[in-house]
């Protein structure tokens, strides 16, 4: 049922008058990311005076604020959320295709970060840290399976979830092949992979693909890549935590 | 005051009747390892029936265990623990010494990982666990500031806190002269090092300092080191997660 309009000429606005609806971002670096990047819709940041002083008062400037305790901050945000003294109210970031995130083809390397079903937000924020690291020119998710865009993940981030360019994808399989086409060499990293890591990243623009700690990348997702690729480990660990091994692979990639 | 001796011809045992002390862990890789280790003082293990399936019945005849509902073992645990259906109830390992820990020199490059100041329980537990999977020899904290060992740590580590060998020190700046006496060359992890990373562990046996997120290698610490490395990252982010950045450490004195 619509809501009654009571005053026909003003425009109708059904949301104007509750609180801001999204998510609640904290911590220093994330927070000052997404001030700085202007596609990001912010509505209320609420921090200490210690706070404005560590942003700065041009950033603070940006967006209605209010001077609070620790505390106060505190009971916004989850339990334990380290927060720095910021905490910033502002929408999720809008979905964007590969297309309007990739790059053109240069003389420089193109890097494409695939992640097949990573969905705990400590892995995802500390891979798109590495991502704005290494450079990475496109993070690729997939829709229905995407990392939630929290404030954990941020925090994990630490302010690169507003600095790297994120695609959302129905599909990965039929992204693979796109990125195929437009000459990325596909990479699944994998425990039986078929080279090691140093051989399979050996040059030009390359798409890497990362699974989820459980069950790697799957099957389908791997056959559409052009081989796979280890890192070598010694037999006293099983695995790398997918971070861990994300970051040494981009880090092979732009040795 | 003493408890009173009710029958003193019964060795005392003035713990014996109370609920088991120390620490719970949980998950599949961490219960498995802890098993597994003969210098692990276990208690009591509660598992659901696919626990048991999961660890074997070897594995699990090692110590009283008894067979619970997921609920009920999660009613043990810090809420959220994923703990897979097994928790068991055991001892802190002991401390040991650098001299207990470090091998022989042989022909194999030795390596020694330094934590100073690294309490993250997430952190830490990640980076034993790549500790364990590039083969380090040991891992050397500060007892007055090292990681508590928890059920938290345990499962980041996935199994490495019961494989990884854990020098507890004094004084992290004194270890390191003892390691310089030992020709290990003494590498400092930070964002402002004096070399790239490859060039800094080029060769021989080393020791890598990692410091806390926040404040990095200390100043003491860092002078007691031969040089200072860099992991090359591009504008976009300040610096890598410890863990990320010990992964790409690690990755490349192995490679």
């Amino acid at each position: 049922m619509a809501p009654e309009r009571r005053n026909p000429k003003r425009p109708f606005h059904p949301r104007s008058h509750q609180p801001p609806p999204g998510l609640w971002l904290y911590g220093l670096h994330a927070v000052r990311a997404a001030l700085e990047n202007p596609a990001r819709k912010v509505h209320r940041l609420v921090l200490t005076e210690r706070g404005v002083e560590e942003l700065g008062k041009k950033a603070v400037g940006r967006v209605r604020h209010e001077i609070a305790s620790m505390d106060a901050i505190g009971k916004l945000l989850p339990p334990g959320a380290v927060h720095q003294g910021v905490a910033l109210n502002c929408d999720k970031l809008s979905a964007r295709s590969l297309e309007d995130v990739l790059p053109e083809k240069t003389g420089k390397r193109r890097v494409v970060l695939i992640l097949d079903q990573i969905t705990d937000p400590h892995n995802a924020g500390a891979i798109l840290r590495s991502a704005a690291a290494f450079g990475v020119d496109a993070v690729v998710v997939q829709d229905r399976h995407a990392p939630p865009e929290s404030g954990v993940l941020a925090k994990a981030a630490s302010g690169a979830l507003d600095v790297v360019p994120i695609a959302t994808v129905v599909n990965i399989a039929r992204t693979l092949e796109l990125l195929g086409e437009a000459e990325f060499w596909r990479v699944a990293l994998a425990g039986d992979g078929d080279q090691p890591l140093r051989e399979a990243v050996s040059g030009g623009d390359v798409a890497l693909v990362l699974g989820s700690e459980g069950s790697g990348v799957r099957r389908l997702v791997r056959e559409r890549c052009d081989t796979s690729a280890t890192i070598p480990i010694s037999g006293q660990a099983e695995s790398l935590n997918v971070s861990n091994a994300a970051a040494v692979a981009l880090y092979e990639v732009r040795r």
